[in-house]
This record gives C-alpha cells, sequence and structure tokens, in this order.
C-alpha cells in the first residue's frame, strides 16, 4: 500500500487515443477517480454542480486563484477553468488515484506544483494514423484537421517534459502499457515509505 | 522500441524469492539475459568458461580493474567476483536487457556507474514469513538463520537507494508487479529518444 494515490496525468493530441486508454484504465483499477474541474461558465443542460463541474461566479474563482488554490487553470474564451488543489489531494490522502485528461500547458502546470505525479503523453504512431482517426471521426472540416496537426506537430517537442510516452498503434498494447505504468509507479520506493518502515518495524 | 536494452538490478535478502521471481520473469521476456560473471576462482566441474563464468587469473583481474572495466566487483575468499562493463553494454547496445541478481553493495556500485539501471529491491512481508522460508529449505543451521536475519533487517535501510521495492507475499502478484516495472520503464520518455525522433520526422 504506497504513502498516497497516484496523481496520473495523461496528455496527447486529439485523436490519439486519450480517452479511450483512459476509459480502460478506469476499468482496470476501480481506484481510480477523474478529476473534478471548477468552471466559470454557465452550466448546460444536464450538468450537475459537483459531478459535471465545481461551477463558480468569476469574483469566486478569481480569488481561490489568488490563494493558489488550483493545480492548473486557464482562461478559454472568457470563462475559466481549473483543477482545485484540495479536492484532488482529499482524494490522493484517502490513498486513492486521480486521472487528469489535460493539455500540454495544464500539465507542466501541475508538474510544477505536484511533480510526483504521473506524467504519460500519449503519441499516435505517425501523421498519417492521426489523419485518418481525425477523418474517421466526421466531425471537423479539413482546416480543423489541418490546423490539429499542425499543433500534434509542434506538441512533440514537449513528450521530454513527461515521465512515460506510450505510441498508441495498437490499443491493447497501448492499455497494457499505462496500466503496468500504474503498477510500477505503485511499487517506487519513494512511495513507500510507510510499508518499508512497517516492515522495519516488524523485523525487531 | 527504446534506445537501448535496460539493465535491470535485482536485490533482496536470501530467502526474499528473488531467483524465482527473476527466473520468471526471464520467460516472460525472452529479450532478458543474465550477465556473465568473471571471477578468479577455479572451475568446478561441468562450469563452462564463457557460459557459467568467465575464468581468469589474478594478474589479468587486477589489470581489468584498474582499468575500469567492471560495472561492480567484489573479493570474496582471496577470489575476485565482476561484472564486465563490455559484455553488459554491448548486450544493452543490441537492445536486450541485461539482469544482474546482486547484493546491496554490488547494487549501489552499479548505480554510480549506470544510474539510468532499473533498481528492483525484493523483500519478504515480514521476519516470520522470511524465517519460515528459510527454515523450509532445510539448508541452514540455527545460527546462519539469525544471521540472515540480522543482515535482512540492517538491509532494509538500503531500500530507499532503489527505485522499486516489491513486497513478496504472493508470488504471481510479485511477479506481476516486476514485469509491470520493466513494462514501465521501457515506456520512459527518457529511454525512448530515438522513438521520438522518429516520430517527429514523420510529421514533417
Amino acid at each position: 500500500m504506497a504513502d498516497s494515490g497516484l496523481l496520473i496525468v495523461v496528455s496527447g493530441p486529439s485523436g490519439a487515443g486519450k480517452g479511450t486508454i483512459c476509459d480502460a484504465l478506469r476499468k482496470q483499477f476501480p481506484n481510480i477517480h477523474y478529476s473534478i474541474s471548477m468552471t466559470t461558465r454557465k452550466p448546460r443542460q444536464g450538468e450537475v454542480d459537483g459531478v459535471n463541474y465545481y461551477f463558480a461566479s468569476k469574483d469566486k474563482f478569481e480569488s481561490l486563484l489568488e490563494q493558489d488554490a488550483f493545480l492548473e487553470h486557464a482562461k478559454v474564451y472568457d470563462h475559466y477553468y481549473g483543477t482545485p488543489k484540495d479536492y484532488v489531494y482529499r482524494l490522493l490522502g484517502e490513498g486513492k488515484h486521480v486521472m487528469l485528461e489535460i493539455d500540454i500547458q495544464g500539465a507542466m502546470q501541475v508538474k510544477e506544483k505536484y511533480p510526483q505525479g504521473v506524467f504519460i503523453y500519449i503519441v499516435p504512431p505517425s501523421k498519417e494514423v492521426l489523419e485518418k482517426r481525425l477523418r474517421g471521426r466526421h466531425t471537423d472540416t479539413d482546416d480543423v484537421i489541418a490546423g490539429r496537426l499542425a499543433k500534434a506537430r509542434a506538441e512533440l517537442d514537449w513528450i521530454a517534459q513527461y515521465d512515460y510516452v506510450i505510441v498508441n498503434d495498437d490499443l491493447d498494447k497501448a492499455v497494457h502499457a499505462a496500466a503496468s505504468i500504474l503498477e510500477a509507479e505503485q511499487c517506487r520506493a519513494a512511495r513507500n515509505t510507510q510499508c518499508i518502515a512497517n516492515i522495519k518495524s516488524m523485523y525487531q
């Protein structure tokens, strides 16, 4: 039993298969919880406060920002989005894993505040595969797809900032790799100081 | 495909189950090779040079020592034992994993020379379990067992120097943990610079 749960940060270009891999991981590890973001945008129909998001006023959000209450945050189209520290830290303290599926900018903010997180980058095996996946969705225009490909290319420079890289050319293998990373990280000596102390005490 | 194979260093007290776990790992990863030690002791009946050991004269060994040709070495009862660097590095360069099952003193020497190795400590769940395993072998006297238990206790202070700790209270789980560590380490971003460069070039 590790000292605390794992904060798992997953990034990768749109079309890399992050969502599918994260969902598969959650099935294998019932102990994984998704983080709940706080946002200043209005709830959409059916969205529940504390389930889909924590909804907050702009004043409230900015006051929390001043208190350094977020692991990461961003402003998108005049609305704030952020990951509240206290919610995440409470889960981790209970030994639960927390998974954040966020972009590189967010991940780098988390890394600064919580370097012991597990940072995983999912990458498609090639531009061709990524383009095929994006076209297969039938949701994006050619311009949007071209933009996503250019962004994916630019983001490759950031992979070295992550602990792990998973090339998703085969979904089962990618999920197996991600699951192995979580199993391995739970065995890190630095995460098991309490367990080691317990064993020591049993040798007295 | 990672930049090179993994150098896997496994330590743990006598009776922790190192050998059983390492053998199980080798079955799962045919790419794992055991290192071959060099020694100055005489070959025993049936031992083959280059298979069981590299046999060398004391002069030869000491000359290699001066050339810093060993990853680790020790002198036991007037005989030298050492792990030749060039043999290990050649295998790693070919993408093969090399496994060293060595004591803490040896592991710490390796860590200094090859910090990118994967250092795993196998620990029995308690003194009682270790004692039971040692007695179950019917090979050691009470004095020897008492000595092994005291040594195991003293060595627990060194676990923090290892990357990973596996508590072997269930062999299948311990093997699964060890296998996960190898899978995960193969995904380390720092070990996949070539793979990342290849993907980058495909996005041009």
